[in-house]
């Protein structure tokens, strides 16, 4: 008998289980880096899988931290690597720090200091805004001198700060003078992983890395708009119009994919071919248990029998 | 009539106040950066101010965070703006950051992973350590492409992270493999101060934005040895024999001079000519309040009318 406080378990995924998971889910929303692929390798079965989701009348939604590219960046990576999905199925968290300005209503005339990649820089000028940074000032070198004063522009009203490759001392001052000097300056971060398969072979520093530092300097906290947050919710259900406990959130990441869906209301599946180990999964410290776990993605095609 | 509950309060130091302060005090414990210099230029009167001390017969500590210099190339610095100062007056976090190790018993064979300044990498090397890293991987990048392996050294166990205004992608992947992927891999912060006068003319990100960067990627907690951690002063009261109580600690910074000093039974003095201001230290937030506070190290002077 199951004690009232039994902490959940989560189900490994199985020829049992897998169809009442189906059949209850009308939406799947897959994470991409250690999901879908790693670096730019997709992982095996995936093309195949996708294929039968959609054959079967599943939506397919693709929810991810990474900001270093565009929605229309990752509707190309779709397709380079041979899946066709469309821009408007993908809910980045570059479009997230856009979207979270406009709903905001961030003044136009107001600029966006960008730390991290393309896509943020992207996201902005779709939504209207001017953001200065990123990559361009990742060559930029500072001197540490007398008389030397770093400049940075006083119209800066918010910092986005997601993974950046390139990030310096230069693009930490910048982001450090806008959000201590700038009156009323935003400090929003794209996410907070620690880490992420920036490649195929191995995990490196995420945008938690990053965000972390600005605290460091700032002694502010940020405004955390992808995943864990279900900012980008309110979006996907506009655009969608299923309700959460009909969706499934597929992802790698206990702390930011499963307890996303579980912050949404979704059912929740974690798959083992990104960051998270069965290890990490059962650790007693670990107290985030999503409903089922399976090894990848391609097992809900091989379970059900396809 | 003053309640059992009330806050203590910092008094102004004065002319009425500072003979007794001055008389109950052995040695005086400076901070420098802020405190005896902004950048490269020594703040007014801290010569004569620290002449006077000397012909009084105090004894002069020097207690820095600032890790880029070791003690030698501290001792360089207090010569070339005009003060003479001896290696074994400065405690800098840079030594405190070798003595953790040497106290440790930290194996030599084992060796030391350098995010921060050459100073660092002198210290250890004086303690009979190897230190990999520090400036000349500062120009290094990194390939995010497929089939890329970021190597990395196994023998490296210890992490030292201190100010680096030469942070890159590939020192935090480095220094995050060490941590994560080396077993017992020490993670030590120099200090944690946010911000601090790298220049005379305004603050910079100080070696707390480098220590939550790696934080952040790792998500491990370092060990500190800088203020407001007093792992220092054993070596400091070994030298100097004084009863802490009998000691005054001169800093500019609230949560790690006037904590340190707090922490270790020093007497403590906030100069107002670094970063902290008169409204932070008044501001209800704040609850660290020195024993004194003044506008500079000169007032001393002025205030005992020499």
């Amino acid at each position: 008998m199951r004690s009232p406080s039994a902490k959940r378990v989560s189900q490994s995924l199985s020829a049992h289980n897998i169809k009442a998971l189906f059949n209850s889910v009308e939406a799947f929303l897959f994470d991409c880096d250690g999901v879908i692929w790693k670096g730019d390798k997709l992982i095996d079965g995936v093309p195949q899988t996708l294929d039968m989701l959609r054959s079967k009348g599943k939506k397919l939604i693709f929810v991810t931290n990474n900001s270093s590219k565009s929605r229309r960046q990752y509707a190309n990576k779709f397709h380079s690597v041979g899946l066709s999905v469309a821009e408007d199925e993908i809910f980045s968290s570059s479009f997230a720090a856009a979207m979270y300005l406009k709903v905001n209503n961030f003044p136009p005339e107001k600029k966006v200091y960008v730390i991290g990649g393309e896509g943020i820089l992207e996201e902005l000028q779709l939504a209207g805004y001017t953001g200065l940074g990123g990559p361009e000032d990742g060559e930029k070198r500072v001197q540490l001198k007398s008389n030397y004063l770093f400049q940075h522009d006083n119209s800066v009203g918010a910092v986005v700060v997601g993974l950046d490759p390139n990030i310096n001392y230069y693009k930490l001052q910048y982001g450090t003078l806008c959000i201590r000097e700038n009156p009323g300056c935003l400090f929003i971060a794209t996410n907070r992983d620690a880490v992420g398969h920036m490649t195929d072979l191995q995990e490196w520093p995420g945008a938690g890395c990053m965000v972390a530092a600005m605290c460091g300097s700032t002694e502010r906290e940020p405004i955390v708009v992808g995943k864990p947050s279900t900012f980008i919710m309110e979006f996907l259900l506009k655009k969608f119009q299923i309700d959460t406990s009909r969706m499934c959130m597929v992802g790698d990441r206990l702390d930011t994919d499963i307890l996303f869906g579980q912050n949404a209301g979704c059912r929740t599946l974690l798959v083992l071919s990104g960051v998270t180990t069965q290890s990490t999964l059962e650790n007693p410290a670990n107290n985030i248990q999503p409903d089922y776990y399976t090894s990848q993605v391609s097992d809900i095609l091989e379970l059900l029998g396809h």
